[in-house]
Order: structure tokens, then sequence, then C-alpha cells
């Protein structure tokens, strides 16, 4: 891939200035120990792995302020290129879309030069061949739409990857173990065997819709480019969402049984997750570090994972052990963990602190957006897509076009209605009951729908679900349009050309087509018509009916 | 050029069956001399040059049937690929934007080989070379935008052209002669030099605004590709339109003095314009010819013009003859006019019969479009753009949006009003008519506006404008959508990106990128802050004063 990495320009003088701002403020924010997560526990650091032997690709960075200074220093040594600037220019048509080189550059300054290939690896042993790669490093995939729509439940190979890091691999899971710690009456450090014994904690098989925040962020970029990340936001389109069955044990009933519960205020406490795969920000390294409230733990079904569909998690999904937070956006379900706090105050990682902000739609922009004016994503509203046709397609019918697509309610609730327009959304229909799947508390529902379409040319197809607290959706994506391009729950809207069978005109010259030998379905719709529209003989006879002008 | 030409690929079997389909059609046409003007005179022609040590480049068809037919047995015999798909993806970026390779090949085809090397010539020697080439043959450019708003009076280096076949040279104009023929009483033909003869006609002169329908075409393409005409649908911006004085005689005088007036109904009749310049359609071959109501000869003003402000006519703009139609569609103003035809009845003549027709915005399409379901475009509707600033625009200001542009009406009316909106066509706010240039019967109305702004990011500015019978523009392009992609008469909108001076915050980060070295207007707005948007003391502060979630 490094061959078809796409050229990149560093504007010295932008970099440098930027740099030299930058590390002065991290600089500072370390020495207050600001940017450290809750474990401050120091030791003299090796730049080594974590437990060799155990892991491969996993470096302990939050143990270690000193460590972290290091990988500080190499940072601040390399030059690094500012992302590419796809917004504001027509995405790559290729596969994968965006190479992620200042990631795996990132990687490759801290001495990780083995990370970016191993992951691709996985992802071409793990998923599907037909997956749509939005970003090859850190890996961002979500998979064919047909395959999607085959079943509520997606299959493992076709399930939708946002990574923020490498893939860490786990080489003696039966030496992994989890620590728990923080504000517990006791630390624990548990080994896979214990957790998943059945006499210790009761087990669970739960079905999970995870989705990606950044699901159908393409229709923002498109309208109103953002700033992004520090990594180029992934172009989402309508695929970063996905259903699984997950097997583990709770969260909660770990905390309660082996370490004897928490001892702070279950309404102000977090349960912070941290992962084995490292995270940049501001020349700064991590290990990945997210939280949610503890009354999410404790209401839930927060769990720890170690199966998918039946069978063990994948090593992109997280092997050995992952994190699942139902109704949640996905970026808190950690993979690979490595350890839990309960804390009294959200995780301060930056993936916590820094991303996943919801901020104004308008007013605060890149010249005054403080962390401070978005507030973090948990739970996600209700949104849905649709997934066949595509935008663009030409639609031949006879007065019904067919529509597929999935709908999903984040928190505790449920989506209750689908409901589609082929009008731009002035007149609606509801999907029958019988064309959505099944209700479960956590997961999405997949609708199929028939709706009567007359007209003819461009027409405008736009899907909107109602959930089970009577939320629904806005029509415009500008009324959700936010600085940082997440969550794109307004009303899903794609336009087809309609043909309709049923229109005398339309079949005559559906006919006309077929003799000439040409596929009407298959030509360009921008194509002229290869030969005049109507017989002069015709033309001139209705020209004399309806001349152009009045006669006097 | 030839060497950057775009690869083009013939679907072989669709060129091939659609030949078959094309030719019968035609051939059918052209026995019951459907397709050929009111000229019917027959000669044995030979495949010359009419008037040889007159014209150069100049070809007449329309008196020989016999020549046409070898024309059309010639198109008929090669094989050409279909028109580049430039519509559903990305346009080049490139200028040329489009190189119009399909019509050079239609030149070369009869054996014009000269003519569109030598047109492109007259390009590079009679424009600016600041000109956008929206199409290179036959050429179609405009002029760069901020010239265009320099004065009302456009100068002709940058005046938009919008050509239908190559330029003819007229080597000789002392030899020149106008034919004026059809039902006249009596037939003429005419020379410059008596045309100019102020004892004979009495001069004109008169600023005229000429724009082609299909000025802002982009953004129907962006929104709703169309089928367009044989060659690619110009992808016309904002500066297809221009205003000059032209010098010349009313064409009521020269058929009152000269011709001794009309023999047919005023109210039916129409003046048929017919030019040097070769037009290809469905494999037949033409002279250019379009006509007007003679309602408009009457009273609209219709010229013939051999001056353009105060010099010769330029050859890219019709020299030495040319008509100019005072407030319609640019393309009956036929340039290197060689006869002009009273008819009974609209000509015949494949620009004026199959395009330059508006249909229906939706229901007719490709597969059900009808010429009779098309009106002829005649007279201009009102319309208006911003030329400054541009879309995508960042624009830091303090709380006053700057913006100029154009407004236009055809007929016989002019503009009265100019609105603008920056809040996406909610609040309006006029022009103030000392901003708004002179008014003249057949001139468009240069204006500039100073709009309050509060907002910050991106947001939607559009305008408006009202004429003299108080027609106003519809908000959405998607109003005025027509199959042809004609006359974008919807208000123009652009998107810029505001940031507000008076916003203290956003003065504060203007002033971090200054001191960081950093120019922010120049930055792309989709890159990154490179620095944390806000010190970790401050987020802490406001977090513990703002919690996140409820406390209780």
């Amino acid at each position: 891939m490094a061959k078809a990495r796409a050229p990149r320009k560093i504007p010295a003088q932008q970099e440098a200035a930027a740099a030299v701002k930058a590390e002065a403020v991290a600089a500072t924010a370390l020495e207050k120990g600001e940017l450290i997560t809750s474990e401050t526990q120091v030791q003299t650091g090796q730049f080594k792995e974590e437990e060799p032997g155990v892991w491969e690709g996993y470096v302990e960075w939050e143990k270690y302020p000193e460590k972290k200074k290091v990988g500080h220093e190499l940072m601040k040594a390399t030059k690094f290129p500012p992302p590419p600037e796809f917004q504001l220019a027509p995405l790559p048509k290729r596969n994968p879309v965006l190479y992620g080189d200042l990631y795996k550059d990132f990687h490759h300054a801290i001495g990780l030069d083995t990370v970016p290939e191993y992951s691709w690896g996985r992802v071409l042993k793990e998923k599907a061949s037909t997956m749509t790669h939005v970003l090859a490093f850190p890996y961002n995939g979500e998979p064919n739409h047909e395959f999607l729509m085959k079943d509520p439940i997606t299959p493992n190979e076709d399930h939708f990857v946002r990574n923020h890091g490498g893939i860490p691999k786990c080489v003696r899971p039966d030496k992994y173990k989890l620590q728990i710690g923080g504000k517990v009456n006791k630390e624990i450090s548990i080994s896979l065997a214990d957790l998943r014994d059945p006499q210790k904690f009761p087990q669970q098989k739960l079905a999970v819709t995870l989705q990606c925040c950044g699901t159908r962020r393409i229709e923002q970029i498109a309208l109103y480019p953002g700033h992004g990340l520090l990594v180029p936001n992934a172009p989402w389109p309508e695929g970063a969402i996905g259903n699984a069955v997950y097997t583990g044990v709770l969260l909660k009933d770990v905390l309660e049984r082996a370490c004897d519960g928490i001892n702070v205020d279950k309404v102000k406490a977090h349960a912070e997750f941290i992962s084995a795969d490292t995270y940049f920000k501001f020349n700064q390294v991590y290990n990945y570090a997210v939280s949610v409230p503890y009354r999410f733990v404790d209401k839930d079904s927060v769990m720890l994972a170690w199966e998918m569909n039946g069978k063990p998690l994948p090593e992109i999904h997280g092997y050995p052990l992952r994190i699942v937070v139902p109704g949640v956006i996905g970026a808190r379900s950690a993979k690979w963990v490595t350890r839990i706090n309960i804390l009294d105050e959200p995780s301060w990682g930056p993936v916590q602190r820094m991303e996943y902000l919801y901020y104004c739609n308008t007013q605060y922009g890149k010249h005054n957006t403080l962390f401070s004016n978005g507030f973090s994503i948990e739970r996600m509203p209700v949104s849905s897509a649709i997934m066949k046709p595509n935008d663009g397609n030409i639609i031949i019918h006879d007065g019904q076009i067919k529509l597929e697509g999935w709908a999903y309610s984040g928190g505790e609730n449920w989506v209750e209605r689908v409901e589609c327009s082929v009008d731009g959304g002035f007149t609606w229909y509801p999907v029958p009951e019988e064309n959505l799947s099944k209700k479960h508390y956590y997961t999405w529902r997949l609708w199929k729908a028939s709706i009567p379409l007359d007209m003819e040319g461009w027409c405008e197809v736009l899907v909107r679900a109602w959930d089970s607290s009577c939320n629904t959706q806005p029509i415009s994506v500008r009324s959700v349009w936010n600085w940082d391009l997440h969550v794109t729950q307004s009303c899903h809207k794609i336009k087809v050309y309609s043909v309709n069978r049923t229109k005398p005109l339309t079949a005559q010259r559906l006919k006309e087509y077929e003799e000439a030998g040409l596929d009407f379905a298959s030509e360009p719709i921008t194509r002229p018509v290869p030969w005049p529209l109507e017989s002069m003989e015709d033309y001139k006879a209705r020209y004399n009916k309806y001349p152009r002008e009045p006669q006097d």
C-alpha cells in the first residue's frame, strides 16, 4: 500500500509554528499531570512492551509517566505532515479510501513499527473482502450494504470496525489478567478463566447493536465540512453500525462479587476502561481510555465479553476481552481492555475529554470552539438509513418503489415506527409492522418497504424512525450539523431516478431502447437519447394543434 | 491540447445500435425535406466552401440538399464515441474544463479539418487569458468574475462566448453580402457598405445584456444531472452573461426600406437567421439557424450589428455581422449571419426546434420527453448571481459581510430591486438603490451590498431580484430544474464560512493563530486546530462549574 500513498506536502512554517505552540501547551499540561488518567503510580519505565510473552504490540503508558515523557520527546522530535485535506475535495475513488499515513507515522516515530502492518493483516484475515475500508489505519471499515441487510444479526466478518489505534496481539490469553481498581473496596487482578467460571459470575448472552457516532458523516462533510479529529474524520457512509450477540459477564456482577462493590457515590461515579492499544493526541502518547457513568453499569447491562456471535472475539474486535456498553456510542465499548478504574468523574483520557464532543451546530467553529462548548456523546439518538437502493440509482418500476434499511435508537429506547417519503419529506408512509425485524431492548430493527411512486425523474427518498420515547429525526442535515461532524441523525435522503413503466410514453421509450439493443437501466441517465425524441411528423402535428405563440 | 485529451471509450454495441436507429429516423426525415430550413433551391453541390475568397471555413448546406446528403453519408460512415459522462462525476479541475472532442471529430469527419484549431486560435487572440474555458470546442467560455464586476459595460475580451460551431473567417468583408428573402416583398442581397450607409438606414447604438440560458447550469448538474445536448452541456458557473454597446441598424428598418416590408401576418411571422458556421444533429449537417417572432423585430430593437463597444465586431462574436436580439436568450443573436428569411412559422433548424426547449421540471425525462413537451426559450426571466465572495470562501468580518453581483431580467423588463439573505433565505435585506448600477431597458444591473451577519460557521448566502413586472426568483434549484438544464433562475446560493471578529472568543483564537505565525484565512477551514482548544485548567474549572451530568 505504501506505493499507492497519496503525495503529502508539509507547509513547513505552519507545521513548525503549530508544533511549538502545541508542545508548550502539552508540556505544561504534562507537568501538571493533567493529561494522565487516574492511575498515577510512577516507575522508571523502560521503553518495552508490557508483559512480554503475553502481549505483542502493547505498550503500557498510563502506569509510567516517565515512559510517556520519553514518548512525548520522540513525537516532538519528528516532523509530521498535516492530515490530507480531503473534506474540501472529492474523496478518492479507491478502497481503502484513506490510508491513515499520519497515524502510521506516529507509530513509527515511537518504534511501534510492526503495528500498522500487523493490524492491516488482521483486517484481511478477519473481514470479508467486500468491506469498504474507509480508513486503513487505524482501521475503520464498513460492510457491503446488501450483506448488512440479510439478517438482523450481523456476521462477524461483516461487522463494521472503528479502531482508534493498532491491534495488539494477546499471545498468551491464559496469562492475561484484567486489573480492576480505583474506587473499589478491593482491587483485583483477574484471569479469563475466573471471569468465565459460571460458578463465580452468571454468564450473559445479549444482542447489542453498536454504532459509531460517525455513521453517515459523509452527509455532513458534503454540505458543511468540519475540522474533524487529529486523524482525518472517517468519511463514513451508512454502514458504521452492526448487531451481534455477545457472550460475557456483567461488569456490575464482577464489581460486586469480586471487588466487594465500589466506594464512591454511584450517581457521580464513572467506570474507566483502559486498553492495550496506543493513542496519540497533541504529541502525547496514551493507552486508549474512556469511561461511562456508573449508572449505565448499574442499569444497562454493561458487559465484559469474550464471544461474538458464538465465536471467540476476533482480534480486530478486542480479543481476548472487550467492553460492551449497550445503547451508547461504540467508542465506549473498549477493546483489548487491560484495566478498569472506578472514578468519581469521567476519565481524563483524551478520547473521553477531547473527542466525541457534540458542539453547537453553528456559532462554534474552529475559531472559537472550546472543549467545554461540547458535551460528551454517550447514549445514541434515534436514527435510520436507506441501504437499498443507493443514491443515484435508476429505478424502473410499476408505480411502487422498494426500499430497505435499518433503524436504531440508543439508551433504553427501541424503534417503534419507520416511515418513508418519496417526495422530499412532504408525505410519509409508515412501514408495516410485519416488515420490521423483531424488537429487542438493545438492537436495531431492519425494515423493508414498498411505497407508491407516481412521479418520474429525480425524486428524493427519505426515511425517518420514531422511538419508544417518541423521539424522531429532523429532516435537514443542517439542523444536526456540528463542528466535529458526529451523530448524523437527520433523515437519510437519497436521490433516485424514477422511471414509471405504467406511463404509456415511458413504456414506449423503454421499448425503443430494447428494440435498439440498449439497456436503459445500465445507460448513464445523463447520456443523450441517441435519436430524435419524436418524429418530425408528430412534432409538426402537435405544433400546429398547440402553437407556441398566441395567434391573436 | 490533443495530448491532454481525456481517454474515451466506445461501447460498440450501444453506438452501433443507436447509429442504425438515428440513421433510419434521419433518412426518412431527410426524404421528406423535414430537417431542411425554408431555403429549398436545389443545385448539384460540390463539397466546396461557399464564396471562396470571401469566406474561409464556411460551407453552405441549406441551399444544397444534395450536399447535405453527402455530409450525412460521411457522418454515418464515421463511428463517434459518446460524449464524456461528466455530469455524474466531479468535473475535471482544469482549464479548458471540457475539450469538445466529439464536435472536433464531427468537423474532421466532413473535412473541415482546420476549423477547430482556427477557432481555438481566435480564443487565445481575442479573449483575456483569465477566461474560464468551460468547453474548448465549440467555444464556451466565461470571464474572471472580478473583471465582470468592474464595470456595467463588459470589455470585449471579458465578454462570455457560447458558440455552437467553429468560427468561420470572412477574409473579404468588402465582398460580403447579406441575403434577405422568404416572405418579403423584395428579396435582396446587401453589402456591409450599404448597411452602414446612414443615408440608407439610421444607425443605432444600444447597450444590450446577452445571457446564455445555460448560465448557472452547474447548480442543476450538481443536484439533478440531466441529459444535456448532443455535445455535453456546458457546465456554466455564473458568468455566461455580459453587457455591451452594439452599433448597427434595426432589422425592421432594413426590411421596410430595402425589402418593401414583409408579406405575411406579422403576428405569426418569424425572422430566421442563418449563419456561416456548421451545426450537427443526429448525423445531419446544417448551417446554424434560429428564428425570433417578428413581434420582437417590430418592437424590441432587433439589430444587425457590426460594432461591439466601439470596436469592430470580434471574429469570435460574429464578424463581420451579427444579429442582436435584446432581452432574449443569446442563442437567437446569430453570429456570422449570411441570410435572413421571413417565415410564417419558427425556423425548423434543429437549434430552434430540438434545442433550447424548456421541459417540465419533473415527469418528463429521457424516458418520455417529446420535443412537443417543451416550449422554446425566448425572453429571459428575472435572475441574479453573487459574484463575490465565492462558494466556500472563509470570510473574516466585523459583523457585516460584503457581497457583489449582477441582476437581470429579459423581454421588456428591467431589475427594480435586489435582495440578499445570509440565513438561507429566511431574512432578506434590500440592496440600497445607490448600490445598483443605472437602469436601462435592455441591460443588467450590477450591485454591491453590506449585510449584517452575526452567526459564525457555514452560512448560506442568497440573492434574489425583482423586476419591473414584479417577477422574482424561487428559492430552490429543484423548483426550476428542467430536463435540458436550462435557465437556472432560482436564487443563487453560496456557502461561506463566517468568522465574526466582534466575538471575543473568535478574536482570541485569531490572535493565537497570529502569534503562532499562522494565517487563519489561508488555512483550509477543515484543518484541525494544532493545539488543545482550551487549557486543561480552564476545561476542568468549567467542568466543575457545569458538570456534564445531573448531580442528583
